[in-house]
């Protein structure tokens, strides 16, 4: 199978990596509007050749697009066109109706399989690719009945040899979920960071004081921009409730602390104990490199 | 020396290790109200044997208090109290403002040294400790002024044998600072968690869906309810004051989403992403037992 991974970042990389070690290509073409991403991602052996002008991809069995969702919106219904009758084409993104609707009424909808690898770390471009980022991980697949039996075969394919579990959703439903379980903690993240950052002028009261539990909490404020702006202002409804909930819930306990009343405090983090056995469980599903990076 | 450790939860039974370990006790002994701990320190040989009515407090030349705060504010004048003339009193609270003020006027004051070494895990309880918690990390000692020149020598030996770093600072410069730095953390953290464990009642989708940053943010939710309710409400003020900012950040970040106005969301991050350089060295002071439990 010869592919094409437009978009040479953490993901097309960890994934270009993933599909030469399960032996599903044979030939493995690159494409990034980033010229230094192109130059490291060969010298890195990701792909074995850059494509500059797009030619590979209508003699591609495979183009996966790992690009952001504002750019694969606007770049899939040409890739679409492009390609030859057989070839399979899968995304990444982080979101999924508006990447579903750029293509809705598309001739050659059905060789798209929309997709959204469940996996990432705080690092991006080429050097944070590494094999085994997948592993254990959920893969969420849209509108699966939008894509042909055979689109769908080569697409399971494709994550079952990454290792990934593969789920089905709609869209939308994709869209709320993950502004919940992945889009908030970036974004309490972010704004945790600036918060700390805006009052503590002397980063050395910061360094010196701060411990694991402040560098786990902060961890995802070291992400891209490039990737997260388009992703949250495609996810703006689900991700502004999920926001409006939480701060909510933070001037809840604000209120109970100003009160001084310990018991509701106690009651409230009791609570949000029960996330307990949810991250055991997720934790285990990691491999390491993705806890330790 | 002889020591006694009262609390055998994270902090106390870490301490016994490493005293220990760095040859600096020749017999300990453990004070806890839960018996479970009791046993289970013995059990684990955090300790060489259990007191339970506190008699071996006039005996110890060193005693280290690591239990909440509001039973540290109640304990502490009794106990400075109850020691030998050349004995030390050190404490491992996370605020410092109320509990210097519980022995501001005590004739044994000079004896006491108001300590925090930061480091912990959100795990909790004698099962959760092990040595090397404290390695190269910081411990801030408050009003070094108040302690004798001899607590402070005592102090600086034990801390130095935990392999920590000692800053001093005053009470109300600590609280304020940990504050931002450590509390709202924990805070923003366990909110997240209400959060989404309140929208995803079934949570098999938060355990589909989650990936490993989810995890990170949300891994301080794990904490101890009976440990930090009463950090929050001895730290209201400045927690109160740091939770604002940061709620104000979030509606700032909302306001922006709302609007679709990615380019004032990419500057935030931009923004928030200096905190890349701190994190880099808060990580590389982290010995690797802290970062994966």
């Amino acid at each position: 199978m010869k592919a094409t991974v437009i978009g040479l970042g953490l993901i097309g990389g960890s994934m270009a990596l993933d599909l030469r070690k399960a032996g599903l290509v044979t030939e493995l073409t690159g494409i990034d509007s980033n010229p230094e991403h192109t130059n490291l991602a060969l010298q890195l052996g990701l792909v074995d050749k850059i494509d500059t002008d797009k030619h590979s991809v209508s003699s591609a069995d495979l183009v996966v697009l790992a690009i952001p969702v504002s750019s694969l919106c606007k770049l899939l219904p040409s890739i679409l066109e492009a390609v030859k009758k057989d070839a399979v084409v899968i995304d990444a993104g982080s979101t999924k109706s508006l990447i579903c609707r750029a293509v809705s009424g598309h001739k050659n909808r059905e060789q798209f399989v929309a997709s959204h690898p469940i996996a990432g770390t705080e690092n991006s471009g080429p050097s944070a690719a590494f094999e085994g980022l997948f592993k254990s991980k959920t893969n969420i697949i849209c509108e699966k009945s939008k894509s042909s039996a055979y689109a769908l075969k080569v697409a399971q394919r494709v994550f079952d040899g990454l290792g990934m579990n593969t789920i089905f959703m709609e869209p939308e439903e994709h869209d709320k979920h993950v502004a919940y379980v992945s889009h908030l903690s970036h974004v309490s993240s972010f704004l945790l960071g600036q918060t700390v950052l805006d009052i503590e002028r002397d980063e050395k009261n910061i360094f010196a004081l701060a411990g694991s539990g402040f560098a786990s909490t902060v961890r995802l404020a070291k992400s891209s921009p490039d990737m997260w702006a388009p992703i949250f202002e495609q996810n703006a409804e689900y991700l502004s409730q999920a926001l409006l909930e939480y701060i909510m819930h933070l001037q809840r306990f604000q209120y109970h602390l100003m009160k001084r009343d310990g018991k509701e405090l106690h009651k409230i983090m009791t609570e949000a104990n029960r996330i307990r056995e949810i991250l055991n469980g997720i934790e285990h599903k990691q491999p390491k490199p993705v806890i330790e990076k």
